[in-house]
């Protein structure tokens, strides 16, 4: 007998509205492959339409409010959150098969109001306004809000990259740009759950109410549809390269600005001196690193590189003992360990051997064995291209290069990643190598790490979670690290003679 | 009997070679329709082919070369071509039609000079890079070089928007990337002159010799082929919407940044209370700056917006009579003038009366009448994209709505600009509408002027000479203005964790 379950409601000008929904699914709990009880809408363009005119009225607003406001806002979300955080965890582990503690609780929510926080001070300051005065010319310029932004959270982040709360809502919130957030049909209730926390901030800040919209899923065709539509101003897009390319297209086409963060590698180089002393240390550290929430994030390292040698041997011997013997936990989806599945198949036959994992694993959840590939320099320069498809998950290929001739060839071969990193002899025995290595490897990482994994993504005015394509689609900007992830949800303003009293008030004097 | 002539060489790799031409072309002077007796090659795949090849090995070169010589280079480089002023200018002269004095010589090659000399003194000082240093996470981060930048010069600037010595040849420069300039084939034998200077400067500054290099002319599919060239970092391009749109979608599809300054019709809105005071000034105005330089500048008027009544009469007169004793001066070409006259008969098939000009001047040079057209606010709504058709040249059209409704929706249909301006009663008699159209027009705009109009562009670090699409490709950038402009032509880098002697020493402590 099925129990008549009532379809979630989409959150379109301040209100929770029936959807005009074209279909409806249901999230399960990936532990345990069971449905979840609860029925999500797919919207018709009709919700976008309604979410879009909204959203204009709300941009036009916003820039009348004081940024002190939107701060308010910023900061009256995050306590929300942390009032709410017991039920928000719950909803997200069970939605996500993610660790409630230390993961949801303890780290990724901590991360995603800090990041609020920041984003509310950014707001305050204007530091992202970069305000330039020539009094002598009569000149003035700086960053202004430039108009709604569509989100599109993906599936790894239940909070921290999520379309209603993470990193690209924070940035886009903080420059005075209302959001229309298209949750991740993977954690549907956990974005409800928050929406509704932001909605309350949203009135106690006193916000027009569609500042923050939110919808749950949509076909492929709408997708490209609201990413090119007149009335918003930019989009940011965390998720595959597949659904990224598509809104890419749509968005270029229209002349949308749009901010991808699609797919990396990040390689980890491993220099010969260095791996004399530590082959146990740094395969584990490797071992832990790519998987850690099932290899599950976008810094992951899905790529070991080292020349050939006795050392070498001695590192794979114990990588392939260290990966077998990591537990796999449960995936996101039945989808994505599929996908993972079918990734480590091609790379096999693209050319890398199997040396350990390759498998699902029965029983409950959707678990996939943690995998070990292996190819030579040579091999892996015959099929580049087949050999750098992404394996998004709790795996790892190692390329063992001849020598550093063929290494080199290797790093010129690799395409755009968020990361790259140098494991090294701390004696500074591997330097020389180093000097010769590192700048092929710079130019085509975006985060340019030593002698520790990069799956760690600190929100720093440092950081750079970005890269050159196809990791993301403009290698000039992060989506994490405050202010600079705000500059791309902003455009460039003069003000050329314009007389004092109809200026900004950051541009009088 | 035809003398032979030798076809002018491409400059690549540090010499100026034979190209492998698939075809040649003869410039003409376009003030007289006669041939110049010089001849310039098409280039073939294979001339792109080398000079790419050529700037990857330079853009590496480069980044172990001290900014203090890149500085030195575009200083030496502005001598040069002051040293060569008479030569450069009457070239220019030759093959634009534009006045030697006080246009050539005394406004665009300073200009020009003084553009290099501040990206001279960007370099040195590192503006552009922005570090950033967060200690307590071992998080560092700047903007570093993109790589070989292709610029596109325009037909209409021969020297301060150049592909080889204009604001993004300056600023990619700066920026430590080496430039392949496609020349603007309206003014070729220009172009190889300064290209000369700029190959001697290179030698004075001890720089890579491919860090510049130069080609006049390629196919559409040859040109789409270059911008989308896994070598490049990006593009810089000013000319037509129609090359520059084609351009885009094949550096989009390559994941390549592209920087496109289109195409702008440069709204200017005179009040009604203003309008009773100074019909007859603003008239003349308005009239001197669309038909300055033949009205071929990027931020001529090409929209004038008034609200229907008397005052607007009185304007309309004094504009009309104005523009008609505009004495009109050869333009570009033969295609400049062409095209001019397509999109004023385009206007008028749109809904637009012809109130003065609107054909050619018969006799030597191909000129153009200063034209005036003129369209009511309800008309211009219903034709809003046929009547944003860009009449590039020296042209006008009046839009008089009824009232300050119809204004306002005239505003609201208004494709992205480069500029917007208001001229308002200097009472303040206009401010209470002023405030209710500026916001509209400012959305729209890059620079938003007051009481003046905007033709000159200064070169100032607080100009924006970018837009919303279509006059840019992306509002967050500007073409002129240093450092800003810089920052095109960088990728933002991260260094986590990574040992002090290996960082850059601007990153250091």
């Amino acid at each position: 007998m099925q129990t008549a379950v009532a379809t979630a409601k989409v959150w379109i000008g301040g209100k929770w509205c029936e959807s005009d929904a074209e279909g409806v699914f249901e999230p399960e709990n990936p532990a345990t492959g069971e449905k979840l009880g609860r029925e999500f809408p797919v919207s018709r363009w009709s919700d976008c339409d309604r979410a879009l005119s909204a959203a204009v009225e709300a941009a036009h607003a916003l820039e009348k409010t004081p940024p002190e406001k939107i701060a308010v806002f910023l900061e009256a979300y995050a306590k929300e959150l942390e009032a709410d955080a017991e039920a928000i965890v719950q909803a997200a582990h069970e939605e996500t098969a993610l660790p409630a503690s230390p993961r949801l609780k303890d780290v990724e929510l901590p991360r995603t109001t800090d990041q609020l926080r920041q984003a509310a001070a950014a707001a305050r300051q204007g530091t992202w306004r970069r305000p330039v005065i020539d009094q002598a010319k009569g000149l003035r310029s700086c960053y202004a809000p430039i108009g709604p932004v569509v989100v599109f959270g993906p599936n790894n982040f239940p909070f921290a990259f999520n379309g209603v709360s993470g990193g690209d809502f924070a940035a886009a919130i903080a420059a005075g740009n209302p959001v229309i957030a298209k949750a991740h049909p993977l954690h549907a209730y956990t974005s409800q759950r928050m929406a509704e926390a932001a909605g309350r901030a949203l009135k106690t800040a006193g916000l027009p109410a569609a500042t923050v919209q939110m919808i749950y899923k949509l076909n492929h065709e709408n997708g490209a549809r609201l990413v090119s539509d007149p009335r918003i101003g930019a989009v940011g897009f965390t998720g595959s390269k597949g659904a990224g390319l598509k809104l890419k297209h749509a968005a270029d086409t229209a002349g949308k600005p749009i901010y991808l963060e699609m797919s990396s590698l990040n390689p980890v180089l491993f220099l010969p001196e260095g791996l004399k002393e530590n082959a146990q240390k740094w395969a584990r550290e490797l071992a832990d690193s790519c998987t850690l929430g099932s290899g599950q994030f976008c810094t992951r390292p899905n790529l070991a590189l080292a020349i050939a040698g006795d050392a070498t041997e001695a590192f794979m011997q114990e990588l392939t003992a260290a990966i077998a013997s990591r537990e796999p936990h449960a995936m996101l989806s039945s989808t994505t360990r599929d996908q993972l599945h079918e990734s480590i198949e091609a790379l096999q036959q693209a050319g890398a051997t199997l040396l350990t994992g390759g498998k699902n694993v029965p029983g409950k959840g959707y678990r996939y064995s943690s995998t070990l590939l292996r190819v030579s320099g040579k091999n892996f320069l015959k099929a580049a291209d087949g050999l750098q498809r992404e394996a998004f998950g709790n795996e790892v290929m190692a390329i063992v290069a001849a020598d550093e001739a063929e290494l080199l060839q290797v790093l010129e071969h690799l395409e755009g990643q968020l990361t790259g990193t140098v494991y090294s002899a701390a004696s500074g025995a591997d330097d020389a190598l180093y000097g010769r290595l590192a700048p092929v490897l710079r130019r085509k990482v975006g985060r340019l790490l030593n002698d520790k994994m990069p799956t760690g993504v600190a929100v720093s005015p440092a950081m750079n979670h970005g890269g050159p394509y196809p990791a993301t689609g403009h290698p000039g900007f992060t989506s994490v690290g405050i202010p600079t992830s705000i500059v791309r949800f902003t455009a460039l303003q003069s003000y050329d003679n314009v007389r004092p009293d109809r200026l900004p008030d950051f541009l009088r004097g």
